[in-house]
Parts: C-alpha cells; sequence; structure tokens
C-alpha cells in the first residue's frame, strides 16, 4: 500500500466506507435484492446500506418484506465488512496514537516498536476477524437451537433466522428481518438475553476485549483504558437497567400489558440497547418522556471505543467527569486508578462532546423545521443517528427524503466522525513554535 | 467584618440569600401584600420571592391580580436587593480572583494591590448602586413618557408601571404587574426596543460595563474577558434575531397575526429575551418545537458573568468554543485576542457546563416522571428556572407543588450555583504535592 495513504489512515478509511456505501446501495438497487413485487428508491438503498455498513439499524423500509434474501445477505454482509473495518481502524489507530504518546499499551506484541508494519496490520485485521466470528457463533449456537425448538420455525429457518440476529447483535447493527423488530421473542429470555449479552459484549470494543481475553481475572493489569471503559460501561448499563423498567413499568403501551417477569426482562433489554443495540421489543415509540429523554442521553455516550457502537464513547464521558471531579475536590490534575489525565485527553474529550452535541442541535432544528414532528421524536431519531444506534419512535420511514438524506450523513459522520476526529487530533503535528501570555476570562 | 467570612465571600453570599428568600417569602405571606380576596399559599410566596430575589422572572401567580401595590413593591424591592447583591459578589470574587491567578484587571483602581479592604467592596457596592440607578432611570424617562401619552395610562400609572419594568428590564427579572407580560405594548417598539436594550446592557455584567464606560471608543485596551463577552454576546443576540423571527413568521398563534413590521419587532424581542430577559409579547407555549429549542440553548448559555443574566454565561461557551477551534486546527494551546487560555480555566469551563448540562438532564426526567407534560415544555421550563431567565410555555402554575418547590431550588442553584461554583474552584488552594504518571486512555 501506498506509503502516503498509510500515513492517513483515517482520510484512506474515509474513502474506503465511502465507496463501500456506494457500492452497498448500488447492489441493493439490482432486482435481484428486491422481493416478489416491490422495488427500493435510490434514498432507500442509500439509507439501507448507510445504516448496514455503519452499523446503525435504522430503516426505511421493512428488510423481511421489501428485499429478498439475496438483499438481506448484502445487508448482512455490509454489517460483517463495516464492523469489522470499523474495530480493526480504530484498534489500528489505538496502536499508533498510544506509541505516539509514548505509552505503553497491551494491546499487540507489536506495540514494543514504534512502526508499524503491513503484517502488524493484517495481523489486527486477523484477530478481529476471529474474535467477531467467534462471538457471533458462540450466540448463533445459543439462539438457532432456542428458535427452531421454541418458535415454530424449522431448521433453515432458525438457522437464517438465528445467524443473521447474531451478526446484526455481536456488531451492534440493530437490524432485523422482522418489521417489529425483535417483538415475536418480547416473552422469551433464553433469545432476548443472550442477544443482549453479545451487543454489550461488541459494545467494550476490540483492545478492551483483546485485553479481557488476556487479563481476565487480574483487573490490575488492564490498562488505563480498559479499567475506565470497564467500570464506566457497568455503570451506564446499571442505570439503564434500572430506569427503563422502573419508568415503563405500568405503560400499558409498552411494559405495562406483559407479566411482571416480562416486564423485567423487557425493561432490561431496553435498558441495554440504548447503548447501540439498536433492537426493540415494545413500541419506542410509545414510551413515557422520561424514558426517551434517558434513552437519548444513554444514546448520545454509545459504548466502547473502537468498539461498533456508536456516541461520544463512554471513555469520553469517564473523562469528562474525571475533571468534574478533579475541580470539586479542588484538584489541579485529573488523577484516575493511580494515573494523571493529560491536559491534551481532557481537550480532546471536551471537543468532541461539544461538537457531537452541536451536530445533533443543529440537525434537530433543521429537522423540527423541515416537519411537523415534536422535539421529543426529532430529537431521539437524531440522536440515534449520529450515534449509530438504531432505535427509532417510528418516524424514519415517514420522513420527506431531504430528512432521511440528513439523517445518512448523520449516520456516516456518527461513524466516521469520532473515530477521524480524535484520531486526527491525536496524530497531528503541533506546529505552533511561539507562547503567548496567559490571561483568564470570568468563567460562571 | 469578621475576617473568616470575608475569607469565604461565597459563603457569606449564600447565607445573605437564603435569608433574604425566606424574609422575603414572609412579608408577601402577610395579608397586605395580597390584592382585595386573594391569599397566597406558602409555595406561591416562596416561589414569588426566589423568583424576584434570583430575578428569574417565573410566576406561580398574577402579581398584578394577587399582590396588593405594597406586594408588588416587596417584589420590585427583592429585584433590586438581589440583582445589586449579585453584581456586587461577582465584582468581588472578580477582583480577587483576578488577583489570586497575578493577573492585571482594570476593574477597579484598588486592583493594583493584593487585599481588598471593606472600603474596598464598598466602593464597589457604590458603584455597582449607582450604574443600576442610572441605567434604571434612564430607562424610565424614556418608556414612562411613552406610556403615558400613547398607552391610555394617567401619569402615576405610567409612572409606577414604567418604573416598576424598568427596574425589572436592567435587573434581567422578566416580571410583570400584567398577567401576559409585555403584550399590551406588542405594536409599541418605542417601548419594546428601549426594554430590550436594558436588558442587554444589564446582562453584559458589571466589570464589562465599567470597562466600557472607561474605554468604550479604544477596544484593544479592553480585557480579555471583556473582548470575549462583547464578541460572543453579539453574536449570540444576532442568532436569536435572525432565526426567532425566521422560524416563528408564519405561525399563526404567535407572530403571523401581526403586520410584518410588528413581526420583525416582536421577533427581534424574542430573540433578545432567552438570554435572560424573560419577558415575552406573545404566547411561547404557543411556538413551534424549533423556536423552543433555539430559545432553550440561548437561556442555557445566558448572557455575562458579573451580570444579573444567568446561565453557564458567555464567556464560558467562548472558552469551549476556543478549544473546539485550537483542536481542530491542531494547536497544543488555546489563543485568543493575542492571549493564551491557561489550562485551568478550560477545566473550569468544562466542569461548570457538564454540571449545569447534570442538573437540567435530571431535573428534567425527575419533572417528566411527576407530570404528564411532554419533554418540550419541561425541558423549556426547567432551563428557564436554572438560567434564571423567567420564559415560560405557561405550565409554572398547573404544576404540583413539589414540582414547584424543585423550580425554586433550580433558580437558587441556577442563581447562586455558577458563582461560588467557579469562584471556589478558583479561589481553592492546591493541596495536592505529590503526581503521577501520566497515562491516557482513547478517546472517541
Ligand atoms: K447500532
Ligand atoms: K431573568
Amino acid at each position: 500500500l501506498p506509503r502516503a495513504l498509510w500515513g492517513r489512515p483515517a482520510r484512506l478509511f474515509v474513502l474506503l466506507f465511502v465507496v463501500a456505501d456506494l457500492l452497498g446501495a448500488l447492489v441493493l438497487l439490482l432486482p435481484a435484492a428486491h422481493a416478489e413485487g416491490h422495488d427500493l428508491t435510490v434514498v432507500e438503498a442509500l439509507f439501507t446500506a448507510t445504516s448496514a455498513l455503519a452499523v446503525c439499524g435504522l430503516a426505511v423500509i421493512g428488510l423481511g418484506t421489501e428485499l429478498s434474501v439475496f438483499g438481506e445477505l448484502v445487508v448482512a454482509g455490509l454489517v460483517q465488512v463495516g464492523g469489522i473495518g470499523i474495530m480493526t481502524l480504530a484498534s489500528v489507530l489505538g496502536v499508533v496514537v498510544i506509541h505516539r504518546f509514548g505509552l505503553r499499551m497491551q494491546l499487540t506484541l507489536q506495540a514494543e516498536t514504534r512502526s508499524l508494519s503491513v503484517g502488524d496490520v493484517s495481523g489486527i485485521v486477523g484477530r478481529v476477524v476471529r474474535t467477531s466470528l467467534l462471538c457471533e457463533a458462540v450466540l448463533a449456537a445459543v439462539i438457532v437451537p432456542r428458535m427452531w425448538l421454541a418458535h415454530d420455525m424449522t431448521l433453515l429457518e432458525a438457522l437464517y433466522s438465528g445467524t443473521f440476529h447474531s451478526i446484526m447483535a455481536f456488531n451492534n447493527a440493530g437490524l432485523s428481518i422482522y418489521d417489529d423488530s425483535l417483538t415475536r421473542f418480547s416473552g422469551d429470555p433464553l433469545i432476548l438475553l443472550p442477544i443482549a449479552a453479545a451487543t454489550i459484549v461488541g459494545g467494550l470494543g476490540f483492545p478492551v476485549l483483546l485485553e479481557l481475553r488476556r487479563h481476565l481475572r487480574s483487573p490490575r493489569r488492564w490498562t488505563l483504558h480498559t479499567k475506565l471503559t470497564v467500570t464506566t460501561t457497568a455503570l451506564l448499563f446499571g442505570a439503564g437497567m434500572v430506569l427503563v423498567p422502573l419508568m415503563e413499568w405500568s405503560n400499558p403501551a409498552t411494559l405495562g400489558g406483559l407479566s411482571p417477569g416480562a416486564r423485567l426482562v423487557n425493561g432490561i433489554f431496553h435498558g441495554i440497547m440504548p447503548r447501540s443495540g439498536g433492537f426493540n421489543t415494545v413500541d419506542v415509540g410509545a414510551m413515557e418522556d422520561s424514558t426517551l429523554l434517558v434513552t437519548i442521553m444513554l444514546m448520545f455516550v454509545g459504548n466502547g471505543s473502537g468498539s461498533t457502537a456508536g456516541g461520544i464513547k463512554v471513555a469520553t464521558l469517564a473523562v469528562l467527569f474525571l475533571v468534574v471531579w478533579a475541580e470539586i475536590r479542588g484538584h489541579p490534575h485529573v488523577h484516575v486508578f493511580g494515573r494523571r489525565l493529560p491536559p491534551s485527553v481532557i481537550r480532546e474529550a471536551l471537543s468532541l462532546t461539544f461538537l457531537s452535541m452541536t451536530v445533533v442541535v443543529a440537525s434537530t432544528v433543521a429537522l423540527l423545521v423541515a416537519t411537523r414532528y415534536q422535539l421529543e421524536v426529532v430529537l431521539f431519531e437524531v440522536v440515534s443517528a449520529s450515534g449509530v444506534v438504531g432505535l427509532s419512535t417510528g418516524i424514519t420511514g415517514d420522513l420527506p427524503e431531504p430528512a432521511q438524506l440528513l439523517l445518512v450523513v448523520l449516520m456516516l459522520a456518527g461513524r466516521i466522525g469520532p473515530i477521524t476526529f480524535a484520531s486526527a487530533l491525536a496524530l497531528r503535528e503541533h506546529t505552533r513554535r511561539y507562547d503567548l501570555a496567559e490571561s483568564r476570562p470570568i468563567i460562571g
């Protein structure tokens, strides 16, 4: 590969991503990809390809009704390629970034040297592919027999549905061959909980997964990144799994109609899914506004860096929180787990969060002006797209085409943006030589 | 005054503020404060006193219908005391904080020395009082004759209404003796525009006002704080004055029913008021969701430090933006107007913003759970209270008492919080002696 491109891996990734997206859309426009008597518009094909490649999960068509089996396989392929691509890029950049700052990370054996060869990269790709396929196979091995034996499917149907949803789950893609997502399994915790577990594992991020595999039982040896990610993600899953069931418990349009046990399982499921899983088993549009707001906040944060989840990532949230905590305690430095956070990482976390919020607010205002929907559903849709989560209150398919194209841009930006933005920040050359006198405005 | 208290001016201020609040509520509970045939509950009195003292403007009662003239004068007095107290405290802290960091600020003549005597403080109080009364008198001199001559009022009525609203306007208090706020003046730009101008002047903040008075025509001599505040506040007012008229132009329930000229004037008025003015001339509750969202963002930011406006303050927003801009350009330091921002100010801006957002989101979730209102109105009300703005979609009076008490807490926290939080940050002792090795998580 040309050196110039490897010098800018993020730029190469953006190029490859957009090309793959357009190719995917073209293939989905082929008649062979459509179900009998159905046809896709250009925007529908582009939206579907982007949602799959960005492992988002929003849909303007019903995959099961409007696509052929070939079309569905194309979608699954795009999800698999998108997921592996994102995890690989994030891991490569992770190694480069960590190197750049002269720090140690036990990600790969090659991390001791300062250069990254083509061999190193293909080594990382290999690990990512093996990890992905292994996790997907384990999930399929659990849910395929269950679908076959307990859900009135033939073995072939169960194999197909189980494998498809396993790929979606580990990659946090949230797309389903069923038009009502996983609603038909709302009574079966033996399907829902393994799927939820797979989205959690996939959402931790490849760097963390590798480290957990190596040092699962000795948390002391974990890097700061893994410690922060595991702690924060556990707290956020905990919050979602408590708040969502509590707030929806008596809502007759969602959990209220189910048995207590099913309320608990489906409530917990919907407390997990905003972290990028994107499946639903009840009508999200019928949820209370309080639940929608909590879901929006969880979607905005997302999950682990270098994962198939979106959002600003849990490590970023952790840095913000640690800064506030240090300020409140009056510490001039930000300390955590026996380490000090460099000022650069604080500025990066602040920048990524502030930019993401600006994008969300501006897009929400634009969509509100362009449509007649209310704030809560539009904000929900925008955060779901830019956080590549895939949950929807149900308006996606009814939006005018320009609004759908805005969501396409948000999905692309939400997928590519944080990785390339953060890596560009971390990889840049510092050219400013001189320096100015300090001065401070009054804050607050 | 005891040295220990002056060592902690913020703590003294909190104490005085809460005592004044409770005293105000007690006075408002007196029968003499009520209009014939009306009575106030404890919560109504506490809410009204807090809204006045915190110069917020939210109301659970109609001042004109439920209070006597004495009651209205108590409200005006609380506003005047609250406004002067806030500007004084912020200015005193400004001097102390700037001293602490060994930087120069042309705020007072005493700023050359490192200590602040009782004489200095009363000097500042004197300046604040003179500036406030002067600005209020100028506004009253403009609107009283206009009310008398063009609005079917007796001279006494015009004097009373004009003076009352002048006090409210300069102090950004947003309370009115009319139950529909300034709606009756929606056809009169000669009332609305002077009032809007007074809220802008009052919202700049006392430190900036003093500097502008001294060096209005030589911006080069302005401190960094004044440069940042003037620039950012102009941009934000510009945004509001363009977006609000545009988005409400054809809304029949707000601007749509007015003549084109009146649409422009009232649209601009409503683009200015979210920055803490808090008056309204059209039904805010009938605005488009897009306008509500823009208004919410403007209310969250507020206006100048050391002013009677609330929010995180424009200087804080400017710091956040400058950090992002420096990150995007790849500069290791944050430079603006030929100065470098110290890392401590970046952490303070981040902390104040993140804490404010956390309070807003948590309070919104709580109110959504406790009431049946939708996200946009609840979020609006929460940001209006915690940003001490005073605009409302109209639900304040209909909220259950616990929800109204939450708003009281938000108004107090929004008024006292940022000042004391920021000054506590800036004034603290750094005690951490040792330091740890740096380590960085992956952002994005
Ligand atoms: K997703
Ligand atoms: K106000």
